[in-house]
């Protein structure tokens, strides 16, 4: 092992130093909470129990089209011999009835409709007969309470709902629609995304001669939302300490995690190290990484903030967000987000690699024939055709000197 | 098998129906393209290729800190017999160098920096030695284009980035951004969700006496979102002909598909299938399903656009989401709707079924010593409260009559 990667820690073992500093908030899940409106808080978890705020239904309600009744009425009625009613007035859909029953009177009422003061049961349409204009023939008797669903038989006020913890699901939101709660609380990841470097432009702007646009933060935000979070755009900042101590300082309100990407000039890796030791204790956890792509990352922790100082590359940045950061996030949301499935490919060329540190190679995973194979995709030469054309990545241990062509490789399709 | 359901059709039959009389462009998941910024596009197909719009680096740049050179300035240089050339200057990085580099002259220059006119390579600072304020003792020579990236070396102006049908991922957000494409058009299905009821009022308000809160609306735009649709929210209207006539006219603009829930007073559903038969060929192709719950259903096809008209009560109108309008949506994203895995469990009590149509029976299913119990969740009586506890289906048969407690059933957990 060269002496330069001496000091560095594996993949494996940063996991782990970071995983044990974690505050338990994050370790299970509990994000910040955010108020999200019910159509769009499908597999998120809630903050805290739903109460029903009120009975359901909130009045005696008919679930057929028929005749609500006195149920004494009918007691006895038969299609041999019928109860005739009196028919005084119909229930309309969506108004409160001014109807009242008295003795062996009835009135018409539709599914889901409000039942009159006086009524305790509805006869279906099925078992009457019309019998002149004022006079409803009914054929069967009904029980108290048949066909009708009183107030509050659904749920009750103050009973709980849904628990804290929760995922929704669309019967779920059908279900507080219902309640008329609009909005919840629901754990969703906040994480703040920052750039540095003095060379980079908004991807949105055109890059004058020797400037480029800024691919990392985007792509860092895409990562995070695909991953049920809500990433926190916080721009991009010069490579001098002073502007990017401030944004950190910034940025470290109100977030579950923070990311700043770049630093690629000389000396700024140790920059946003003593910022980031200078910010809040515990300070930086891991500085460098026995991994490549990902040599520069830095993992620290201010208060209960998770920060990574991730490399510049664009591969590398988002290969270390798939290692370090994801399974913090997918905490949330493990079904979007499940274990990596591989496929097994030959591979089509040499790849030699330093022994000591783990590799992530990205390949190109084509079907052939017998199966698949991988063929390396290399070089800073290939920067963006690279990120486009993988669609897989191989590990190559951190004992091994390389890989050679015809070698049997796991591939994690990307 | 009664009268009454020999007119209905199988859910199968109904989905081949439905199937065969769907546009290509629907069934091959080419929904409409919507303009989307490249952060949140991830996971959605590209309607159209991405062409390179400019040469990709747009300049000739370092991929090193070290110092540029003439290549043929380094040759035959080594620690024995280092060349010595004059130091004229600093590329910094994010700016275009004014420096022009002649015979044995060099200028320091970091990573990503733009190569001054003149240099055609560059020599890594682990390679050179400070010798004065203004020379550089270089002890290794470089190849011509040695740790440099030319213009156009990634990716040429006019050249294909990505294709038309391609999913993206957050890589691909990075190579955008890179390129400076900051939207994309994406396949993304818009589905109008209307909600027919005069008793019906807005989740968002409070119901008065006889009225009650649309719940079908905010499930089905939820159920849209999880199969990363776009809802497209066509809001309220009473039971009257014309006010459905009117709202499903203006809700067939623009959308790929639409949702008409409710219609749970007498006639209704013939109404609005009467209106969609007359809005446009082919119309009405399925009406009534033998399939509990589900009944009431309507499947037409307006021109291009697919409308369901779905039942009132939300637990049936989300199973009927799941069973007829998912497939479509997801052809979009089949990654984030998989095929249904079931979970083996003992039924806890009996439950009867009427012959001759398929019945989805909600259930609790939880987990006991020897495996997982189901119990069927019951009853018009508990709208609500069945909805959230439900965490389960299982399907019984068309063919079967009942299900007895201790029979084991297949459970596809919600």
């Amino acid at each position: 092992m060269s002496r330069e990667l001496r000091h560095l820690k594996s993949l494996e073992n940063a996991r782990r130093i970071l995983w044990e500093a974690l505050p338990a908030r994050l370790r299970e899940g509990r994000f910040s909470g955010r108020p999200t409106a019910i159509s769009e808080a499908v597999g998120l978890a809630l903050v805290e129990d739903v109460i029903c705020p009120t009975d359901l239904p909130p009045f005696d309600r008919s679930i057929m089209d028929g005749y609500a009744v006195r149920a004494e009425d009918t007691f006895g009625a038969s299609e041999g011999l019928p109860a005739y009613l009196k028919l005084v007035g119909q229930v309309v859909m969506g108004e409160e009835p001014t109807i009242s029953l008295s003795h062996q009177q009835t009135a018409g009422i539709p599914t889901g409709g409000m039942l009159p003061t006086g009524a305790d049961a509805v006869v279906m349409v099925e078992h009457t007969q019309p019998w002149g204009e004022d006079t409803a023939e009914v054929l069967r008797p009904v029980a108290p309470g048949e066909n009708v669903v009183r107030r509050g038989d659904d749920v009750k006020e103050g009973e709980i709902i849904l628990s804290a913890g929760h995922r929704l699901r669309p019967q779920d939101v059908s279900a507080l629609a219902g309640l008329g709660i609009a909005e919840v609380m629901v754990r969703r990841a906040r994480v703040g995304v920052l750039s540095t470097g003095s060379e980079l432009v908004p991807h949105t702007e055109d890059a004058p001669p020797g400037r480029i646009r800024d691919m990392n933060g985007p792509a860092l935000q895409a990562a995070v939302r695909s991953h049920a979070g809500e990433p926190v755009d916080l721009g991009i900042v010069t490579d001098e300490p002073d502007a990017i101590r401030s944004a950190l300082a910034r940025g470290l309100t109100g977030v579950d995690l923070l990311l700043v990407s770049g630093g690629t000039s000389v000396g700024v890796e140790d920059v946003i190290r003593e910022i980031i030791d200078s910010l809040g204790e515990p300070g930086v956890l891991v500085h460098g990484l026995a991994v490549k792509p990902g040599k520069p990352v830095i993992i620290g922790l201010v208060g209960e903030v998770p920060i990574f100082g991730m490399p510049g590359h664009p591969t590398s940045c988002l290969i270390i967000f798939r290692e370090l950061v994801a399974p913090i996030l997918r905490t949330e949301c493990p079904e979007r987000a499940g274990a990596q499935e591989t496929v097994e490919a030959t591979l089509t060329r040499n790849f030699a690699s330093q022994a000591g540190r783990e590799e992530f190679l990205p390949v190109l995973l084509e079907e052939t024939e017998g199966g698949y194979a991988a063929t390396p995709l290399l070089g800073p030469s290939a920067l963006i055709s690279t990120l486009v054309r993988a669609n897989g990545l191989v590990r190559v241990p951190a004992a091994a000197e390389g890989l050679y062509a015809g070698d049997d490789v796991e591939v994690e399709p990307l």
